[in-house]
């Protein structure tokens, strides 16, 4: 199993996405600044891997406060919050994740006066957070895995799997290895994911140790093989889904959800309940975050292109949610209209 | 005024396109064989450039030719025309250059039994094609460069500029370059162009230094930025364009196609007349190159994906003609439908 992220005793430790797919390496991040800084600098990325990441972090901060006196925490927690929640402005499932916590730190101070008490609270509202992630892909592969034929090859985009969740399973690659547990053959197509290379880095890494047959290809090449008949579905991962469906996610999947509508392939979006975010009404409203141009006009030390040259950098993009065949989420698969299921879902009751 | 490849003293002088932007070297060919060589590797690539390189190899060929009759001659000419042929699949300019210097050999055999005099005529016409090239670019530039609007922002992918031909104008940035010579202020989005970076290296290179606004993005970044209609124009180049115009360019050309007919982007193709190739009905006819795995995977020395991934690297998609607005060639502009346009083009008299 894949682990992406993980409490330990010594702090937090974290698989340094930065470095695969030819060194795999663990970190132990000491501090919530720490943790904070690995999320700004992507050692680890990924939606749900994020709020998992942020709550660690902020039990990790919570255990390390001095104060003597659930003020004293909640004090420093608020801080922490702040710190951890600026850190990348798209993915919801981080200010989900740290809202999540908030809670906690409300419960405990109804339960008790003890810090030492309310900080554990803290610890295992977090490590019930990364359980529930575990949980939750796993019930997404469940539902999505029906959704796909045998002897189906899915094009993914980025990293929707194990790496960008606590680990295990992910998102969109949950849905393949659903699939495959249900004794379906599946083959992916991974785009390569410009600029940070998530699909070859990734994704090729993640489903070539999982034995699941991928082929790596550029980004521009999608249209030509889905031309080719070549692509049976499209399978993604989301960073902020509004209550329409409107779905922001890596930047280049609005491309590919074009191009699947012309070709008429089923695009799917796999993606827990905790990245829907109701309080907006259309994808209009997400914030993109914009990126370091050294992203694009280098790779690693080498340069390809001129000094100097002006460079956009989106990291996220927002497909409309007419392009979007279904959402899958861990409490079920969501369809058109949008607006409805996605908050029947939101209303019921959480996967056991 | 760039100068991609040159016919010298010394041999044929190129510009070494694979270092660009970051070093400026020219080689010098000494042989028809490191001209192929050059071709294979991509020293030089872009359709128009590999058809007047092609030329000036096979002309250096002939001037080093032993042979003391002209029949020793064609013998060594047409095997180095199979060398040169071999080089790369898709590029129709390839071919349509071999030819022209076939018919300036039989040309040359009816004429003279001096064989220094009949190389002396592979020698002219291989500077023929040359000057035919740089002026029809510039052809090109006048007539496209009526379509552009003052203040447009224009998205181009790869690089079908003055690297692209044999220098100077360019074609899809002859076209530009031709806006801007009617007093037009245009913009640029380039696509940087996985794998082989013709974009972020050599479009965003040559831009800059004709001091063309020019910004960078990643391929997969185009229906962004055309979402938010920040794309006036699309005009990309061709390398073969079949009777019913289904256009062969660049791996990914057919994804912007297919972006810019969902926002109502007009998608002009600019080649010269040299780029036709009317003995084929329609795309499908097309062969594509496959590029080696090593250029998806690595980036320079920099190892991208996983060891040993399978990987798919066709250099070039098909964008059917419908989804073109129109083809800028040297000798005017054709619009739907094609199948005739492109027929009475070729037909009509050759710019002067």
């Amino acid at each position: 199993m894949i682990k992406t992220v993980e409490w330990t005793n010594e702090g937090v430790s974290m698989l340094d996405q930065r470095l695969l797919p030819t060194e795999e390496k663990y970190l132990i991040l000491r501090s919530y600044e720490e943790v904070a800084d690995a999320i700004k600098k992507m050692v680890v990325r990924g939606a749900p891997a994020i709020g998992v990441s942020a709550a660690f972090g902020l039990a990790l901060g919570a255990k390390q406060s001095v104060g003597t006196s659930i003020a004293d925490l909640e004090f420093d927690f608020d801080y922490m919050c702040e710190v951890m929640g600026s850190t990348r402005p798209t993915a919801v499932n981080l200010f989900w994740a740290i809202e999540r916590m908030r809670q906690a730190l409300r419960r405990a101070k109804e339960k008790t006066q003890d810090v030492e008490e309310a900080k554990q609270i803290l610890v295992d509202e977090a490590l019930k957070i990364y359980q529930e992630d575990l949980e939750s892909n796993r019930a997404m592969g469940r539902f999505g895995g029906e959704l796909l034929q045998d002897g189906a090859t899915v094009l993914t985009h980025c990293n929707a799997g194990a790496l960008a969740t606590a680990g295990d399973y992910g998102t969109a690659l949950g849905v393949i290895r659903g699939a495959r547990d249900l004794g379906k053959r599946i083959a992916v197509i991974a785009d390569e994911t410009r600029p940070f290379l998530q699909g070859s880095r990734l994704t090729a890494w993640e489903l070539s140790k999982d034995q699941i047959p991928v082929t790596l290809i550029t980004d521009n090449m999608a249209g030509h093989f889905m031309k080719q008949g070549k692509v049976d579905a499209v399978v993604v991962g989301a960073d902020r889904i509004a209550a329409n469906g409107d779905t922001a996610n890596k930047i280049g999947t609005y491309m590919v959800a074009v191009l699947a509508k012309r070709h008429n392939i089923p695009f799917y979006v796999a993606a827990p309940v905790s990245t829907l975010d109701l309080s907006i009404l259309t994808g209009e409203e997400i914030p993109i975050e914009e990126r370091d141009a050294k992203e694009v006009t280098h790779v690693r030390d080498q340069q390809l292109a001129p000094e100097g040259i002006e460079v956009h950098n989106p990291a996220f993009d927002v497909t409309p949610n007419e392009l979007i065949t279904a959402i899958i989420t861990d409490r079920g698969v969501a369809r058109e209209p949008y607006t409805q299921s996605l908050k029947k879902l939101v209303e019921s009751a959480a996967v056991a």
